[in-house]
């Protein structure tokens, strides 16, 4: 078992299924060592785990959850393209779109569950760029999607 | 001809000149064999093809179809940059932004119209990572609103 | 002193010290040489110039000040990571999202206030490519967010 699996272990996760595509596109696509995930909502099991606006019917602390189920979707796909998470170079970026409720302002406190998520499991390597914005829908009312550009070891 | 634009042809859809930038910025920039496009609009012979939102007063079947016009016009761009569409190697990673009604929530069907339209016509080189997003609102009030990473031959 | 420093002191800017970040997350993060910056806010000595969504308390003028001032964090964020301004290559790719009232659609003209800006203090080297859209809300209730892909010198 690699590292960064064990530490997920460790940490209560672990990586799902990938969920198949639901169209024309791909979960991850590599460019040299780059490796671009689509939006991932938190879908558990094939279902998302919930449906609603945060700052309405979604706590953020609930959302917290849902971004790092988010995270786990994603590098559940990125293990899937490069077969081993420990090849992971660096978490490059992340950007965390929260559907929110028209006067909820901590998108941030939502994508910090990304964050702090990464930043356990993958230590320094986990540390990214981010941004943090609030949209006014997601697919299938989801609270939260997650994207992700990661370099990966040559 | 080349074989992109045939197929193009073939599915009955003609690539657009390019529209001028609105501002002090360009259609596409290129970084090393990668090409960002600008977030481009369902603009037609230079105006917008319809306007409000998604769920609203704009169906799911005709966003896609502009979903599709917003290929088509970063198609171009992507063309005056590199000279042969051909030459793409790739389709990387597509966001979609869909301006939503409060309650809209099939953000990821219309940009469906984007990855099916990719597909058809690059086949494997048009599979890509996707995000689809539903915002509040898009310049000039468009309803939607696309943007590339394109990977290119060396 | 650079000569972008200069340009920048010339017209009327002074870069800003970093904000810290405000969890797990950097405020860029590179790959090779390429540059992310996190999601910008016009925060200025610590704390946002405004708060409220464009077309509702902020008018579209104050709102380009606040897309420049969102570049110039991110530029600061920048010097911070490659030491000198002028080893920038090329401004690669903005995203601005404008926190938008219900019927505004100007997120373009907000979003020229960082492109302007860019092309004023860069040149040839500040054009780029960019998506503008209008968000339901940004953390903090932020008027406007700005990220920033860039290019620099090998």
């Amino acid at each position: 078992m690699s590292t960064v699996e064990q530490r997920l272990e460790e940490a209560g996760y672990t990586l799902p299924a990938v969920s198949k595509p639901l169209a024309a596109y791909v979960p991850t696509m590599r460019d040299g060592d780059t490796i671009y995930t689509s939006g991932q909502l938190p879908v558990v099991d094939g279902e998302l785990a919930a449906t609603g606006k945060v700052g309405e019917t979604v706590s953020v602390e609930d959302a917290q959850g849902y971004a790092r189920t988010c995270v786990l979707n994603g590098l559940a796909a990125i293990k899937a393209e490069i077969g081993d998470l420990d090849k992971i170079a660096q978490i490059t970026k992340v950007v965390g779109f929260v559907s929110s409720a028209a006067d909820f302002d901590e998108q941030h406190l939502v994508v910090n569950g990304a964050s702090e998520f990464l930043g356990e499991i993958f230590g320094e390597k986990g540390t990214h760029a981010r941004s943090a914005v609030g949209v006014a829908m997601l697919p299938m009312n989801a609270p939260v999607e997650v994207e992700m550009i990661v370099k990966v070891e040559n």
